[in-house]
């Protein structure tokens, strides 16, 4: 027994010393790390809940809509949709009531009727009561996008989320739940996958023109020094308190296309790199007296896919630098590049070309999607971006319509949001390497790839 | 007892579960993991042995050099060093008898006398005996690198390695050993720091016409497809059996000049992703008639300074692309680009500038460092890749003869080419986190900066 006892003890010890000290993982869902890699809890579905992928919903004859959050971004929205055929905008929500009056003056001087007013913090809820809404509107700010989609989905409504629509990896569960068990779209409002460039790489890409695309890079590199001041202060207050990629998926959105994500392949896992705050640092003392900003002012992520190609992804709204969201797409046989100027290169009898500016622009011109072809004229003209937004209201109320499944979904919502709190984990634990949950639950290779779904 | 027995097999079977499953590294020096970390063993110095930063050696009113591996490379810098003054060219040896031919035949019909010859896979240690050679100047293929510069050191003579000077970990510590121990120069030949966009950024940089530069990106992106068939077989050998960023330093030689690695900041730590192998597997197939090919097609590595600074370094010889070495550097105020088109943002007192082409040409050229100015001309002229390798030649001469530290020192050396292995070791480990061993044992901030040394 003495000899079994000192046997153990010294197992114990040698046992504990090869241990590596347990982290301790702050996330909004339990994690543990496996073979040095952290892994997040993924949530078991209920009873009778299924998957919503592909999912379509009955046609509208027309979209009954409720904008709740209309300062900058959402006035603006309002505005594109007095522009698109089938819409009924029925209600306008928003903590402030100047805002709802300003919008519903823009209403009536174009000659729509009022939409009703809700005013407050709360009154989306009184609003999701409503049972003539078909589909809420969300461009508040980033704190409320998951509550105020998830009592929209629960009352019977679609919810479009403007950008990031989920903050944590927790709220991106809720939105596809909500959605899974409600049977309501819930789509991320991602404008930049609509951008000329993005849509006809994209119809390139699908057509082999690159050949296989393995390695994709985006970015949102924005220079916001002046805007801090003037914008709504929740935009500031948030990166100073958050730190990771914060504003993700402008850049990661449309390579996400690009790569089919939850349509043949799937993000596996994800490494993020930071800088310490300097310029955020500055604009965080100058503007709101504090001494800490938690937003590196660069960050980096790495995510690997399930086929093993690369995404990377960078965010940086402090440096002084040319606006980029990279949009960059290598291929076994050609090449794209958006920022900071247009580049294509593909194969040809001789080679490959790196093609000419003219030639260039003709490919993209011919490789638009069809469409856009019919809409192009009207996007410009209406504009948001250049046009991009129009494009994304028109086809998300195409798609509504007509009984369509949308061209974002809800694992979209997910999966590009969940950059934020992945590559936060990811900092926080030097560098260490953070799976990316899998968002449909085992479905990411059931649909063959991304379209654009047409009546 | 029987008490405490039960309570040892708890506490046991306790650790164990706990504990992370032991990984096999696979590495040219000892490592462990530490939270979560890949930490490889620093050798000591033997007694005796003393740093050599910033180490000056005699001057030279002659530089008499040697040159071992006379192929693609080397053959053109003979052609380079007969047009340096205070040069004398002392011997070539190559594998090859052919090779020494056609130098011999180049130097005699420029009106130089022919060099002693020593031809073989081992005569480099023949030359090395020789009292008479100041310099061993380096260009065979990668793996003979090390082996001749450490017998080179050992006999006394500098050493000039073409690049990657050194190809694992435990190469890097044979270089700097070697170095510290024979007081010998060992210093790498990368020419892309004497570019002219590189070297007028890096003193705007040093100027703080960006600010605080934290943010710096390089890249190898430069399409072989063509060259592999005709270049010496080794090259495509080599990556087609490693896995890793294998030819780092064009892109991050300069951008660790700019954030003064191991003059004030180092390396702290590594993790690297790639893709899979396409093309580089369809090449291997086609010219090697083999089914693997460990090099991936894409390779990024993200580096963490001591000062959490972030390095990138992509790597890419496979993808039909433009050529890049990006070359990009991001300040608090301020931003450069090189590739695809030079950028350049500055401050200015309306907030900051970004450039119009007649402007940053201006700027680029008033801030050539001084030494450039009076030899541009002929560095353009004498060329190799449009003059930054006349200019690496020429400074390295310059610096011999006059008895001042190098621009490139062992560290850079070693630090530059560490990328190798250590991209290798994250990679073969999903990404985990690689510590970068401190090559100057505790040095690294000893040095306030980067500059060219003048007499």
């Amino acid at each position: 027994m003495k000899h079994l006892f000192m046997g153990c003890v010294a197992v114990c010890l040698m046992a504990m010393v090869s241990c590596t000290k347990e982290k301790e993982i702050v996330s909004s869902v339990p994690a543990h790390i496996e073979d040095g890699m952290i892994v997040l809890d993924t949530p078991e579905r209920e009873p009778g809940q299924e998957s919503a992928l592909g999912m379509t919903c009955a046609p509208l004859d027309t979209v009954h809509v409720a904008f709740v959050g209309i300062g900058g971004r959402g006035y603006w929205a309002v505005d594109r949709y007095t522009n698109i055929e089938g819409v009924k905008i029925v209600a306008l929500c928003d903590a402030k009531q100047e805002r709802v009056d300003l919008t519903n003056k823009m209403l009536t001087d174009k000659g729509w009727p009022a939409a009703d007013e809700y005013v407050g913090d709360e009154a989306y809820k009184e609003l999701c009561q409503r049972e003539d809404v078909d589909l809420v509107y969300i461009a508040t700010d980033w704190l409320d996008h998951t509550n105020i989609a998830v009592c929209a989905m629960e009352n019977g409504h679609h919810a479009a989320i403007e950008v990031p629509s989920a903050m944590t990896i927790d709220e991106c569960w809720r939105l596809v739940n909500a959605s899974e068990k409600s049977r309501c779209h819930c789509t991320i409002l991602e404008n930049c996958c609509y951008d000329f460039f993005e849509m006809s790489t994209l119809n390139m890409a699908q057509q082999g023109l690159f050949g296989e695309v393995y390695h994709v890079e985006g970015a949102y590199i924005h220079y916001l020094a002046e805007d801090w001041s003037y914008s709504e202060p929740w935009r500031l207050d948030y990166n100073i308190a958050n730190r990771g990629d914060n504003y993700p998926t402008h850049g990661l959105g449309p390579i996400c296309q690009v790569l089919n994500i939850h349509r043949g392949d799937k993000m596996d896992y994800l490494v993020a790199m930071d800088t310490p705050s300097y310029n955020g640092l500055k604009v965080a003392k100058e503007l709101r007296d504090t001494t800490v900003c938690a937003d590196g002012d660069h960050t980096i992520s790495l995510i690997q896919t399930a086929k093993r190609k690369v995404i990377e992804v960078q965010h940086n709204v402090y440096a002084p630098r040319p606006y980029s969201r990279m949009h960059q797409l290598t291929g076994t046989d050609g090449f794209a590049n958006k920022y900071p100027i247009e580049q294509l290169t593909v194969k040809s009898m001789n080679g490959h070309d790196e093609l000419a500016a003219g030639v260039k622009d003709s490919l993209l011109q011919a490789y638009r999607p069809e469409f856009v072809k019919d809409i192009e004229a009207k996007a410009r003209e209406v504009g948001g971006h250049g046009g991009m937004d129009f494009l994304m209201d028109y086809r998300l109320v195409y798609c509504l319509r007509n009984g369509l499944p949308l061209d974002e979904d809800v694992y979209d919502c997910a999966e590009w949001s969940s950059v934020q709190e992945l590559s936060r984990i990811s900092l926080e634990n030097g560098s260490m390497p953070v799976k990316v949950p899998d968002f449909t639950r085992g479905d990411w290779d059931k649909i063959d790839g991304f379209h654009y779904a047409m009546k």
